[in-house]
């Protein structure tokens, strides 16, 4: 996991995973849902053998893509493997050949999605990678900022903590279910709950993509500055 | 295959394979993929346990959805499987449960597909059922008879003929990519070629949802008219 949106942790060094990996003979394979758009995702210089994203989040395009890309080490084991594959869909050979030069079919392409992720990606390009890498992590440095400010601690120290989504950790006592309706309702913000051992415990705040924006974390630190006094 | 589309055949008693299934204690499952908004699909009379369709075809919405019933027989039959389900993707155990009144999540919709899907949907409302169905038996017929008038045969005889992809026999000596390039470039109308053993046999022409519409008809013989004089 690049970006882990469950603690809303960055895992800060690929590269030296990728090298333990390789020294085993291993591929890495990185997800890169949370992070793709948001934050450098450096494939070939970290050495990733199969990374993959999403068109919905950091790169705010239309959920229903993943972007994906395989080292020449991972389509060599993919070629010489030797079990069959159980899905159909998910068959990277298949997929390959429906890329290649003599397309072999494999599916109906979504092809308006793909007009929809070209379009998102020319936006992406027109603000520039680092501009917007810069303007993620300025946004999340707002918010915690302000968390902080409020008096909620964040869950991950900021050596891993990701900008495209924050982990405040809940006072005791709150009614967690209760304050995020509010928000809900009055504010139209949603923000998700705590995940697995984490419910309740934390909350998690999306700044990706588009919405990763001054105006958004001021409404939200605003809005809770109201209801952490009522609640 | 309710509709095959390397034929252009049609399966005209669905409820006869359903009783020898159901007589073995068998599923029937159902692509509907070519008949679903073209032709009646009646799902429960028939006795077809799974039944599924695609957005894009008939229905003439994008392509990235694909509508699916699940009868209680089937479900049934997911419930008490024993053998793990090897796709995530196509889990229609974790489908039911994302779907169901506590939804445990399992992938990020595409929600703008679905909104799509709406709107077709509510198109094809608008014009009937009935009416839809009677739209595509006319102008396959109209295309069936003026391609006949051209000289052309259909390989699929008129009792299992599909309304949404029609199979006209080449004539032999026919040049088949160079008159499907001129008709692409020429006349802006694209039709596909043969699959496996009818390759270079046969042309496959669909008029499906919004496409099936006399002025496609027409224009497409007229277009095959000209054509045929000069290949």
């Amino acid at each position: 996991m690049h970006a882990e949106t469950s603690t809303g942790a960055c895992q800060p060094d690929i590269a030296a995973v990728a090298e333990v990996c390789h020294r085993r003979d291993a591929l890495l394979i990185l997800d890169c849902v949370t992070s793709l758009g948001g934050l450098p995702v450096q494939v070939d210089a970290w050495g990733v053998d199969v990374a993959y994203g999403a068109s919905q989040k950091c790169l705010s395009a239309p959920p229903g893509l993943a972007p994906i890309t395989v080292s020449p080490r991972a389509e060599e084991r993919l070629r010489t493997r030797r079990s069959p594959v159980t899905s159909f869909y998910l068959d990277l050979s298949l997929l390959d050949k429906y890329w290649s030069e003599k397309p072999t079919y494999h599916h109906t392409a979504s092809i308006s999605l793909a007009y929809a992720l070209r379009e998102a990606l020319r936006l992406v390009e027109e603000e520039g990678l680092s501009a917007r890498f810069a303007r993620h992590q300025r946004n999340a440095e707002r918010l915690w900022g302000g968390l902080e400010a409020l008096g909620l601690s964040l869950l991950v120290p900021p050596t891993h903590r990701l900008p495209s989504l924050s982990t405040p950790v809940l006072p005791a006592g709150l009614d967690d279910a209760g304050l995020r309706r509010s928000l809900l309702q009055d504010f139209n913000i949603e923000i998700a709950g705590g995940f697995g051992p984490l419910a309740g415990k934390v909350w998690r705040i999306g700044l990706m993509g588009y919405s990763s924006r001054a105006e958004n974390v001021i409404t939200l630190l605003g809005a809770l500055a109201e209801l952490l006094k009522t609640k």
